[in-house]
């Protein structure tokens, strides 16, 4: 197994992505396809005093930025690191794609450069949140705005494979996300898509209530792209903004930080459960060949994670397996 | 002014609403119209040993419980307390109603039995949520799931003139929930209705994510009933969630414990700013008569403050400045 890795993408590369790669390489013995200007790959290993002479190199021209078009990927970036990166897995170079740059970019690329699975409607972008006691995956997060039942069914039965074989989830608990739990809540969308995962090959349990995500009672929230979205941010953002508070209550005087320091196992310890460098990123869920989102602050444990888990995409046979639902 | 007051809405009716009832008519002189079976709310207040004898009661018939169908408020229900206190305003008794019971039955008779004002599409089920440093008001949070560009303009101007009347902010930010800031981002529908917004009389910041809310960055959030109701339950859900992740973490062992004391300002303010009870609850906006949803789990002073804050609605003429503008 090869992973193909877009060396430029994220907001700590390549230093963090050329480490991550070393790691993936040493600990799990994953070979990595280095996607990126050649040149500057060799310069970044030797200033950091990283060894990449047992990986090979797949050059490329310049790096698609957060502002960029995304759409430019298919034209004037095509031959940027994260456009070369998508192009290995389709030319057979690589068995599977990460890359922590731009999402936009990225969901681009991977319909369009690597292109959808046959049967597949739309591709969803997936995001694997922290509860209390685990993660769940939730999609579409943005990708599709506007969706069909159909799309939504899709996306409960992806996510549904994702889940059992690369998360070693049994049997994983499939949820709807509307804003009520009878069947008969929502738009006219949503009550259709609720009878389509009744009948599909999943283990649906029905319909989700945004409150109800944090405590973790599904492994899959099925969502259009628009609620979806609205739902991960505010999700992250209640998050960040109440730790922050807490972190202001800390550093208030003397007093505090020294109840701060009495408590710092606990406070870890939820940190450490919350912390996505563990599962390394999601997957762009409908596409040909494994295409796996790293997050874009990701650190070297990070993408040395997000190798290990787009390795494990390829190995568990999930695409042909969504493709035997589909 | 007189304030109509459902009393056997909420988890804490009778007792908590006749409380409110008492602590508004003391502090705030406002007059309050007892809505309720008669003889169950005399029962109750010598029981409590609340003094009611300066307050007028409207007779009714049962209540209108979570479980009924909410369309039965206007037959099988017809005379609850919820509907009477409703009737009460379109018939003259009172100049505004507050309710703590069921929502779903809250806005079908708000929108049936006090009736839209004249040129409101459709009424807004609005929420004030709590920030780092004040509160903000989102709406529609619920009522319709489905809606059209000129749906979300008009909840902009409502929930504006609210804003800037009842909270007292002048020129309140209008901002429209959606998945990016760009005004090309969202469905066709959220693409008119910021273009719709940005010719409006209100003070229109453009789109917001989710992520940018519990920042207080706007004071008025539009949104579309369905992905505003995913919104505000993921709100509450991850807050309470981690708040009770943080009350475990206090109280593992006396070690702690002794810290959590250190703690107890700060954390005491924290909750204290956000404490829903301050400002008793959110109106049901387009309605031709003041109708005000209290908290379900409203106490004695959420209750006051919601009869406190119904009475400002009437007051400062927010309907009469809404059929204005639209």
């Amino acid at each position: 197994m090869k992973v193909a890795l877009d060396v430029f993408g994220g907001d700590n590369a390549p230093a963090a992505a050329l480490e991550g790669a070393r790691g993936a390489k040493d600990k799990y013995k994953t070979d990595v396809l280095l996607c990126g200007n050649r040149e500057k790959i060799l310069a970044a290993a030797k200033k950091l005093n990283i060894d990449i002479s047992d990986m090979e190199i797949a050059d490329a021209n310049g790096v698609i930025g957060m502002e960029d078009n995304p759409m430019s990927i298919l034209k004037s970036n095509n031959d940027c690191s994260m456009a070369v990166c998508l192009k290995a897995v389709t030319n057979g170079q690589a068995d599977a794609c990460v890359s922590a740059g731009s999402t936009a970019a990225l969901t681009v690329g991977g319909t369009f450069i690597v292109k959808r699975l046959k049967g597949v409607k739309r591709c969803a972008l997936a995001a694997l949140i922290p509860t209390q006691n685990g993660f769940f995956m939730l999609l579409d997060c943005g990708a599709n705005a506007e969706v069909k039942p159909e799309h939504l069914l899709q996306f409960g039965v992806m996510g549904s494979a994702y889940m059992k074989n690369v998360m070693g989830i049994d049997n994983p608990r499939v949820a709807l996300l509307n804003i009520g739990t009878e069947e008969t809540k929502g738009t006219e969308v949503h009550k259709k898509a609720y009878e389509l995962l009744s009948g599909a090959p999943v283990n649906f349990l029905g319909n989700i209530e945004g409150r109800e995500m944090p405590y973790g009672v599904a492994d899959v929230v099925v969502a259009d792209g628009f609620s979806g979205n609205i739902a991960i941010k505010t999700y992250e953002g209640v998050s960040m903004a109440l730790l922050k508070n807490i972190k202001g209550i800390f550093l208030k005087n003397l007093f505090t930080k020294t109840a701060a320091l009495m408590l710092k196992g606990g406070i870890k310890e939820l940190k450490n459960k919350t912390d996505y460098s563990t599962v390394g990123g999601a997957p762009l869920l409908g596409t040909a060949y494994p295409v796996f989102k790293a997050h874009g602050s990701s650190n070297a444990t990070a993408f040395e994670n997000a190798i290990k888990t787009a390795e494990k995409f390829a190995q568990t046979g999930v695409i042909s397996q969504i493709e035997g639902k589909i």
